[in-house]
């Protein structure tokens, strides 16, 4: 039976439609959304309440969502519990604050020197990532799916130039996840300062250098009055995949249509965060360069390669926590041998020679 | 009314089911879909169908989708002329087929030195693409949205090395559209072959050159057998994006939700095949090299300076088509300009790096 059928069925008279009505308010499905982001915060905020709003749209009311940015209905970080347990229905955020739990959710959201968003939408789409990602959920309780994607992050703002692995050493640094523990094997000392607070932070010297997302996001931190070189490109997440996650046995009483649009929304998101990260950093990296001068600097050879060795042990150690983060990160990395060297004979060589030819 | 209170009220009695039995064929809308791409095409055909079929998931049948691959029902380059007469409600192809009516369709699928697929979704996004798009399909009273994506094509199978831009004169090649006009440019003679005949042209010395897609598609073709070089990265269809075309009386009769169904539908089919493209891209140039000894090429600087001006000159021409013409090639070019800038130094910094490093 369908929804048409039915309009037109009521129109005939009003018998079922008065027994219906009593009906509908006990069959709206519940479903109260945490999230890790501020509200309103420009792309990952934003980009959150967008979907909560086009699974109601989507689901025309069968489902009635209420979302809550961090700290309105539980902190940031208490997200994942709070729907594991239950409380909640669902989730927008970064999987990788979930590495305490288990190593093998930050390939979810990014590793350094890990796929980009290109290559870690065909990781999870079609090269056994979906799966996997189940698999890690069903240890806790919970289903996800991508929902955004930051793209490659800038390498951060500095106070003075990275010439060689000896100008990290010391450094206090902002930069959290598996992209601080290589900072700490190259002798820099990573704390965590939350967003709000990194600025405050940068301009008293308590840290030397940070890193945030993008032009566009960090733009409105106004770092560049803190730091004046801009790194490119960063190694630490380059291509982070934000989600969804959900209660899965609350998922399991969704009806299967339902199931369907939640799904398609996420997938929608997921795409169209990233054209508007792109889209939106491009414009504001020119915006930094022509109204306040910030200094490009692009990390040499050698800072790579130390990136890159520092990368490989710390992938290993949080391979070795467990038999399925170890199949997680191997899968991971299979497809960055795979559909990696794809990119650089496609999207990566096209752009070097196109935008050397065109002097962009 | 939503379809959940019509189940449930359905479940009361029989009265309603049996009235509304009748309507339901009648409110059943009629989508007939042709497409320019042969039946069970891999990637092209196949997320053609994939597309069709979904439609009809998402509205829960309340649209009755017919799939109609290239010459089912009409011919792959009538599609069009089909779709905008009112025969047909929809087609899914490649745009860049009716610049002969007018040059502004090109840019919406591809155009030589023009927009990679992520560049191209953030134009369309949020960029103003899609407004043009539907400015430019007004004129015919169609309207699309984009709906798949092939990525970066490789530059094509040759027999011999190619070198310099002397080594292009006199070649004869299979390379449609703008491509084609940039290879004649430059000495060329390019000529337009279907799909299945390539293999058997290229093996008789009919043609010496041609391009395809990229390795996933190219291996089904085995190309790999009537020619030796395979050259990268391609300057002619740096992303090529596929849509799906409506008639636009009929799409004005679709009920608002239906429409949202439709254009979610595409959202989801455009990252999914570019995904499908990225994940057998890798595995299948492994394959070609491995299993049969295909030779990559990189083409050099200098004829890739040759491919710039050319393209340039060819890009200047099709703009003089008319002021809508120029107003969506400036407009690309705008995105090149900015969102390109910023990909140079994210995705393609970081790929090249990181495989650099990793040696990938």
């Amino acid at each position: 039976m369908k929804r048409r059928q039915f309009l037109t069925s009521a129109a005939v008279g009003t018998a079922a439609t008065t027994l219906a009505t009593p009906m509908l308010a006990q069959s709206r499905i519940e479903m109260n959304i945490v999230s890790t982001w501020p509200r309103d915060f420009p792309g990952l905020g934003t980009s959150a309440q967008r979907l909560a709003a086009r699974i109601e749209e989507l689901t025309e009311g069968r489902i009635a969502v209420q979302y809550f940015a961090a700290g309105e209905r539980v902190g940031a970080f208490d997200s994942f519990d709070e729907v594991a347990s239950g409380n909640s229905q669902a989730y927008i955020g970064a999987d990788y604050y979930w590495k305490g739990k288990h190593a093998g959710w930050s390939p979810f959201t990014a590793i350094p020197m890990g796929l980009t968003y290109t290559e870690i939408d065909a990781w999870m789409k079609f090269g056994g990532g979906q799966e996997l990602y189940e698999k890690l959920g069903d240890e806790f309780g919970v289903i996800g799916f991508p929902a955004g994607n930051t793209g490659v992050q800038m390498g951060g703002w500095f106070n003075k130039e990275i010439e060689s692995v000896d100008d990290i050493r010391g450094l206090k640094m902002r930069i959290p996840g598996l992209g601080g523990d290589v900072m700490a094997k190259l002798g820099a000392s990573p704390v965590s300062v939350p967003g709000g607070q990194i600025y405050e932070n940068l301009v008293s010297g308590a840290i030397d250098a940070t890193e945030w997302v993008g032009p566009w996001n960090d733009y409105f931190l106004k770092l560049y009055e803190a730091a004046k070189y801009y790194y490119w490109p960063g190694f630490h997440e380059p291509g982070s995949q934000l989600c969804m996650g959900m209660n899965k046995t609350w998922w399991s009483t969704v009806p299967a249509i339902d199931q369907t649009m939640i799904k398609i929304a996420c997938a929608e998101e997921n795409a169209l965060s990233m054209a508007e990260n792109n889209a939106n950093n491009g414009t504001y990296l020119n915006k930094l360069i022509d109204e306040y001068g910030v200094e490009l600097r692009e990390f040499n050879d050698d800072v790579y390669e130390a990136f890159g060795s520092a990368s490989a042990e710390v992938i290993e150690e949080a391979r070795d926590h467990s038999p399925l983060a170890a199949e997680i990160f191997d899968s991971h990395l299979k497809a960055r041998a795979d559909i990696g060297a794809w990119t650089a004979l496609s999207d990566a060589a096209y752009v070097n020679k196109r935008n050397r030819v065109l002097d962009i």
